[in-house]
């Protein structure tokens, strides 16, 4: 499904549009404007182009795109009328679904249309659940050409994931996050193998389990706990089952610890998190490393 | 209600008996035996006269003795004729109420009862609920002896609070502990004030909140977090709101650090339990300290 | 020596002069002015009426008490004829006795005096050599307002301690700190005992041994490491023998952990530094601590 | 200098001879009775059959090779008539050159000898002088049996290092080890940059300067403070220049942390050392990591 860049750069203009007609929501004009500026060098030098684009578009053009873009988990997304995109991207946080605070979410729909004139737009991909909640909350706090600069903003993530996912080449922006951990026994001086441990988002009502690994001679777990996409913006706790262990070599019962929950937030979608656990039976230090 | 130890010492030995016939339960003879080897120097010689008679006394007085105490959270507690200090010891970890754990407990009572010939006896104030259960597991697979030797142990805990809570006196044994934290801003160098913290117990279903509190200026609550009684054997988790504490210095939404969780389990309730926190908005470590 | 303040709030105006007359630098006129205001209810106030005192004086006055202060390690202290208070106070950094920086002290006594028309004045017994030194060169750098501002500073802290030492009586002001640590073996959760350490002064040219401990059964020195006076703003080593402590415990020759050396600064001379080691075969961790 | 794995094991045994003749001390017989069984698959394997050529000579031959290995700072070193492999090795250690302990050494020589009938072999390559002397002193008191076993295992140390030098090839066994540091400012939880260091060896009198680095923006140094050969047994202090990195953040003078000095030892030469700096204004973290 996806092009390589200079397949993009050397196609004719029809075909050209066609591959990229729908990063903007509804807005082939966008792809239709920076043809003919072809050939890009690099993949984020054609995302600048069509960026630079949209900002410069008249102002009821501009206003017709920021209309174009759904309504989050609103009629659209329930009558399943949505664009492919916009749908795969949404249910990634189960918006869609009913939920305890959908006449919250639409009466923060409705007074958002209210106050700007157009739906509440946010890249979904590098948010939970709750932390969309949270933002929608500020947004509608904000005035309104704050607003529109926020609204365009997450229009550039969105539209940066989609190219990217569409084209293949030199250049490309970084879209994806990863984080690690690395556990390592200062009792000892050696890293802490088969140590088990448990992801989960903690943001909104009951933790939801993410991933699973256990670690390896190194300490490390032999994949990353998340990677391949952006990290969602949110509360995670990670927890390790220190207590299994160090079972072998403790009398003491309980030991001192057991599982050890390491509760921290993502801000930094594009960025690598590592979450080191530095643990001795006594006693344990975590911190963001690198 | 409690008596002096000089008090005591000098009482007709009827008054004496009557004072203290019913630390250990249903065993008056208990106290009789003991009378007349006083004075006792200390609260702690008193108790520990009394753990030798029951010791030594013949294996059927014994048996019968162990068959005196009342099954947890059995007949005569459902029925209310549990006696006074039972009833209280036993109030504390709820096990009276109906729970979906009921009938397993009833049939660990049979269990224990069909293989031992006496009820499961534990000191209930040493324990959590959670410990309590998981205790009871791991007693019913000892072999005979053992397990005697353990319900004694027990009832020398049980007895020895009941008598503290009785006799006032020199060499009191120490029967109870205590959990204090202290929060330090490693960024700064100082202690850390107005840090919110919630203490859980986390070790069964639910957490329950057993207590909050708030830094002071030296970074420590004014009072213990528990005190006054046995700390209970079990797992508790310590929420300090970080988050909010560096709220106004760090631009970062969320921050990296919101409530840091600290879980960690007691095992000896008569101890002084020290859990600091070394906070800075990048990391922090945490350690049973002193 | 010391007298009571109630003693010295009764006595006649003749004799409180002669008690309290050298506290400021042959300036009893100091002395002499607070005298009717008697009585005072607290040392600090007695303190704070002589320092007003000062402040007040007429321009000329000020400065020949400035100039009344003798020279660091000058002429008056090589000859013997500084004040008790002074010679006291000069001998505790060693200034008096010929040194390699003789020169360069002389060179800046005399570039001081030229340009400020008074003696360079410091409260020694706040600092180290090494700190005196670098103080004295960056006080050089100041304005005449700013550094005669400083001078001023430096009288009170002089003064404040000649009158502590001279007066006993309610609310005197603090002027002494404390130096101590805490060993946590976080390997098994418990204070670290028998472990020995010394303590340097290290801001100068060799290490200077100040004092050496060993730690109880609590982890504790069973005295603090310095107190009684005011710290001397320095650098200073304190090193734990913890090689020594696992050597029992640890095959690997030599240890990863040998003499631990915590290197920090105390800049605060009348305050408590508590600085912890929480130490582990395989590593370590230090702070401020409280 | 250096062959191929694939040359050596394709030569004429006479120029095998000639070419690994020497990796054993003057005993070119070593490599004689390895020859008919080329080829070999790796350096490892060479380089086992040569180890257990010499552990299968005769007893008198064994020792005649034994004897034939050069005093440590011994005449041959001085008169400059050792070996060129094992000038070099010797040199950098500096033994050679006239020292305080050069009286100790020639009684430790000839104690050894007199004791065991061999002089004392070291792989000098692995160690500090420190450490080559307090092994000297430990071996002393070994019995005979187990001292010729470590004497053998040394020249398993010496003789790899020789032959991993000198064949280029598949499977060959490690014998570097590197030094790595990593400094995070956990009260930003981002990496410190430009944070300056200097690496001394301190285990004999003055500390020795070794390397020096800066923090790039990653936290760790572009290259390690050690690498390309083996670590060399004995203790060691990195110094961080952490009073620097903060300067522009606090306004407390002299700030708490200067210079931090960790200082650890090194037991394992093959190996790769890891120490991070996990530091604050108010307190930092060290330990041995992967």
């Amino acid at each position: 499904m996806a092009y390589a860049l200079d397949e993009i750069n050397a196609a004719p203009a029809g075909e050209f549009v066609a591959a990229l007609g729908k990063v903007f929501e509804d807005a082939p004009w966008v792809a239709e404007t920076v043809a003919p500026a072809r050939p890009f060098a690099t993949v984020a030098a054609l995302h600048e182009a069509m960026l630079a684009t949209m900002r410069a578009a008249p102002a009821d053009l501009l206003l017709a795109f920021l209309r174009g873009h759904p309504e989050l988990a609103g009629a659209a997304a329930k009558a399943g009328t949505l664009g492919a995109d916009s749908t795969s991207e949404q249910a990634g946080l189960g918006l869609e679904r009913p939920a305890d605070d959908a006449e919250t979410l639409a009466a923060m729909n409705a007074g958002y249309l209210e106050k700007f004139g157009f739906p509440f737009i946010v890249c979904v991909r590098r948010h939970t659940r709750a932390s969309v909640l949270s933002e929608f909350r500020r947004r509608l706090t904000l005035d309104a050409p704050s607003e529109k600069r926020t609204a365009l903003r997450e229009i550039a993530y969105i539209t940066r994931l989609r190219l990217v996912g569409l084209v293949d080449g030199p250049g490309a922006p970084v879209v994806n996050g990863s984080l690690t951990t690395h556990v390592l026994d200062t009792s000892r001086g050696r890293p802490a193998a088969n140590v088990a441990m448990e992801l989960f988002e903690v943001g909104g009502g009951q933790p939801a389990l993410l991933a699973t690994g256990t670690t390896n001679a190194e300490g490390h777990t032999d994949q990353p706990l998340l990677e391949g996409e952006p990290l969602r913006i949110g509360c995670y706790e990670l927890r390790f089952d220190v207590g299994r262990y160090y079972s072998s070599r403790l009398a003491e019962q309980p030991p001192f610890l057991g599982v050890v929950p390491i509760r921290f937030s993502i801000s930094e979608p594009e960025t690598h998190y590592h979450i080191p656990l530095l643990v001795s039976p006594g006693g344990y230090s975590t911190y963001r490393g690198s």
